[in-house]
């Protein structure tokens, strides 16, 4: 057995030191064969590694493909891009469109990168008494998941109310907890979603199994959770000065990864976990000890012993840095065979190492026929976007979801909303309208909630994508726009559409399961820049207007929101009427 | 569910931030409930642990049972005691004796310590060639075995040209590994022996997987080993202060963890694991590391994720210190049971929590009735202990067996010895006669070398402790003392036997399989000391007298030893011959 080619003089990442030291590396088929301070290799494959830094491939641990708007297949070409070698992708938005057909999807396609796998652990985030999801994930889907070695874990287990019943009884996510164990052993991991969880409902919850929370940490979360046992996950809204000073001070790597969670398509096109990296720096976090936390200590959680650092034996799933600043890589090697590199990279292109990777472009579509055939609801007419009263009087008061500025959470507010001729005139109260179409031919729910904050200007948006269970969502306060709008994403299959005056002002196509593009994503992320833009035009007033109109479905996302059954009270999953009352 | 009891008021161990704090934790069942600051408990079942200190119990990850000659059973009663609570045992050395059938016995052993395994992956040391063993561990053996969850790992792996075949070719071992890695993927561990092996043979003995090393270590060791990758078992040999020093240094908690190896049965009733412990903090290590170094590091390393640290959900696996500097538990709790108490704890003893475990005495033999007669051998006489010269002439030259003063290492010496009426005078040389009888009845061999440096007063020893084939050792300068001692150890079914003027002096009972006492170990400690005693006043001069004759028979231990194929130079594995020359 001897080596395929060394990389030379590279400043080398000592993982168990976290520190560089000058070295070669030399890489047999798809393993690291020798790290050593000098290896002579006559034998012609050399990279020069000069001036450059060679750190072990990132390992993301806690992401959503979908999140992206794109598949398995396109993911994995501007991830390793990135520096990103290996992901464990929680499938769970495909898994509300289509269960455990849609997991299959992906787990059968073939990529680079290495693709493992969560368990959807709440499929419908909520329960189909509440909204109406394309698919369930139960036993019999996890079972059939639990028998694949790609599955490394259960998803953000994130229902404290199931998780830790008040009456001790054994619900669902109890049983798919024990079956977890009861398979696969040692072997699986049970990650949680617990935000604002502390004291003895923390204690209860970790008690259950699920030790790993990816939620957004405060520093008093951070030293509560790990004093428990519980492993983090880092992503960049967590990631400010206070939690990333109690980490360093503490010297928790060992016990704190960064993670993605969701980067939006074009986040994608710029970086992925080593956008993450950056953002630890920034905050304070030693470079050495952020790569740490972004390779060998993730990798270890998951008991993916083969990766996470450069050593013989290991995975050949290198990236070359030319700095540790913006860290875009010069060149990345996944399984010893090169995936990407920049222009300047001397002695790549020789000889066998010079594998460049094309994209894939099969011309084989990546979805079976009917995923691009998904979307089954009626069409709007205006007309379905004007309230009438129920009873006699000149005014009502309504409950309303009031967007914020940033991030995803509502607020719910009372407002006053004027009667005339029958008709609630939502508009007059400087309101806008959103309505909920059920959209897997289902039971034909449509559901209508109020939205102070959403745009002011005379417009509507729809679409497919709204977390989780991707019904048609239309949002806007011109009913003719708000038809128009839902026919075309209901034309479209799946989308974001844009109108106002009567026109399409902005879209953008996901065509499968209406939450994904199988088209590239520079181009998605290029329609989803116009639609953002039309979206402010329009006066939505949000870091994230996409995400914040989506997550208007969201019934697990504080505090009022609104599925294809209604308004819903999110901490207490209580229904809430639209008007509460006729004054 | 609710918790069966609190101890109250200690300061408790934070495992990820390495210190102490004071906190409550209460346990439910066989895991702990709950952690926190304070916890009302009003129902009872109270244990004060003020001004003690609380530590998850001790996990030792390389160890070998019958190292203390003794069984499961009654290894857990004192692992216990001296807060170990969990061990991931070789069980070689019964395997080279019964094979799979003596590790089946111990798996079968019901222990309240959990007592994991690790496959025997060199048994016997050498080959069947070389040394005559009761069986040996193949393939089938490891299939069976790899199908046990108690199974963690590959034990120590350790012929290096048969895992690094100059030529390429496929050994057995390295079917063993890939046969580990099908059969059990990520839930699988490959642990190493690789005392002085470096540079380019470091990086290939890695590649293979084979990634932990439990032998001794030096600084530069430590420091190229964990570069690599590798995990590092330190015993109690490794723990000098500048080992301790390159640890603490580069902050190499995570991937250092303490072990015992082997355990002498007088040394098992002073201490286990606790012991390595008080050696690491003498050597320079602070406690609080040492501590994490023999739980939460040797935990994750055999992915015991359940333990290794007390956080909810974690086994209530708990040791109670009144101090950290004699490590000698005030009470051990196992799975949530009080396995161990002294005097004084308070509230120890009150409702269900005074469970105080006695002995197992059940009155059933813990082994099958042939463990207990696995001796065949003829019975020596003393004429066969005279050695004949073959050839004319006044002397010869002999290759001998050199002992130290320290350690199981001997040296190669050649010795002029006068030959008189045809016989060689070895006795007049100053040397002793070394006798290896096969035992396991298959070829009757009989092998004979000559020592320098045993006894020095007449008389002999005769064991059936001989690492790791077990044959019947005899050593001594004194014909019939040796018969009477062969003779002995045959009568008892295995022991220790010292013979001098013609009586036996000393003897310790080894009768299940010639290795190990179903008998109370007090009683073993008490004969072995007397045996010790006894082989230091004939003049044997070794830090470990027993462990230095066992290991004449070693044929892996540097560099001269005797087989019952005769005498093998280690290193090249060539035999040599008693007689190097007639002169």
């Amino acid at each position: 057995m001897k080596a395929d080619y060394v990389i030379k003089n590279a400043w080398v990442y000592m993982t168990f030191r976290q520190c560089f030291e000058k070295r070669d590396v030399a890489v047999s088929g798809e393993r690291i064969f020798e790290v050593s301070p000098e290896i002579s290799y006559q034998e012609g494959n050399i990279i020069d590694g000069r001036g450059m830094y060679l750190i072990p491939g990132l390992v993301d641990i806690h992401m959503h493909i979908e999140s992206s708007m794109t598949y398995p297949m396109e993911f994995s070409h501007f991830g390793l891009k990135a520096g990103t070698t290996t992901v464990v992708a929680d499938a769970h938005e495909i898994a509300n469109v289509f269960g455990i057909e849609g997991v299959r999807t992906f787990l059968e396609q073939k990529t680079e990168l290495d693709i493992f796998y969560a368990i959807p652990s709440s499929v419908p985030a909520t329960s189909m008494e509440l909204e109406t999801s394309g698919c369930s994930i139960g036993e019999p889907e996890t079972e059939e998941l639990l028998q694949d070695s790609r599955v490394l874990c259960l998803g953000e287990v994130m229902n404290f109310k199931s998780l830790v019943p008040e009456d001790g009884s054994d619900t669902e996510i109890l049983r798919l907890i024990r079956m977890c164990q009861n398979m696969r052993g040692r072997d699986i991991r049970l990650e949680g979603h617990c935000p604002k969880i502390s004291g003895r409902d923390l204690n209860r919850f970790i008690f259950t199994g699920v030790d790993a929370d990816h939620t957004q940490q405060t520093e008093e979360s951070v030293l509560e959770k790990t004093d428990l046992g519980m492993f983090l996950e880092l992503q960049k809204k967590s990631l400010t000065n206070g939690v990333v000073e109690t980490v360093c001070k503490n010297h928790l790597y060992e016990n704190v990864a960064l993670v993605t969670d969701d980067t939006m398509p074009d986040q994608l096109l710029k970086g992925q976990l080593n956008q993450v990296i950056v953002t630890a720096v920034k905050a304070g976090m030693p470079v050495e000890k952020a790569i740490y936390c972004a390779t060998y200590t993730p990798a270890r959680r998951m008991h993916l012993d083969d990766r996470g650092m450069i050593g013989p034996g290991k995975l050949a799933d290198l990236v070359l840095l030319r700095n540790l600043e913006d860290f875009q890589p010069a060149a990345v090697i996944k399984g010893g065979k090169l995936v990407y590199q920049d222009q300047e990279v001397k002695g790549i292109d020789s000889g066998t190492i010079s594998a460049k990777k094309e994209r894939t472009d099969s011309g084989k579509l990546p979805f079976p026929p009917h995923f691009y055939h998904s979307v089954h609801c009626i069409q709007a007419e205006p007309s379905m976007f004007i309230l009438k009263a129920e009873k006699p009087g000149s005014k009502v008061l309504a409950n309303v979801m009031k967007i914020s500025t940033f991030g995803t959470a509502t607020e719910a507010v009372c407002r006053e909303i004027p009667v005339r001729d029958g008709q609630i005139c939502w508009q007059e109260a400087g309101l806008c309208l959103a309505a909920v179409f059920e959209r897997y031919g289902k039971n034909g729910n449509i559901a209508y909630g109020l939205v102070e904050g959403g745009f002011d200007k005379p417009g509507a948006a729809a679409t497919t994508w709204s977390h989780d269970s991707h019904n048609l969502l239309v949002l806007g306060n011109s009913p003719e726009d708000m038809a128009l709008a839902q026919n075309r994403v209901l034309e479209l299959q799946g989308g974001y559409v844009i109108c106002a005056g009567g026109r399409v002002q902005a879209e953008a196509r996901l065509n499968v399961g209406g939450i994904i593009s199988d088209g590239p994503l520079e181009e998605l992320a290029k329609d989803l820049g116009k639609v953002r833009d039309v979206m402010a035009e329009l006066g939505y007033r949000n870091n994230n207007e996409i995400m914040s109109m989506s997550t208007l479905a969201l019934p697990v996302s504080p505090s009022l929101k609104l599925t294809d059954y209604g308004m819903l009270e999110v901490r207490s999953q209580r229904q809430v009427p639209l008007i509460e009352e006729y004054l």
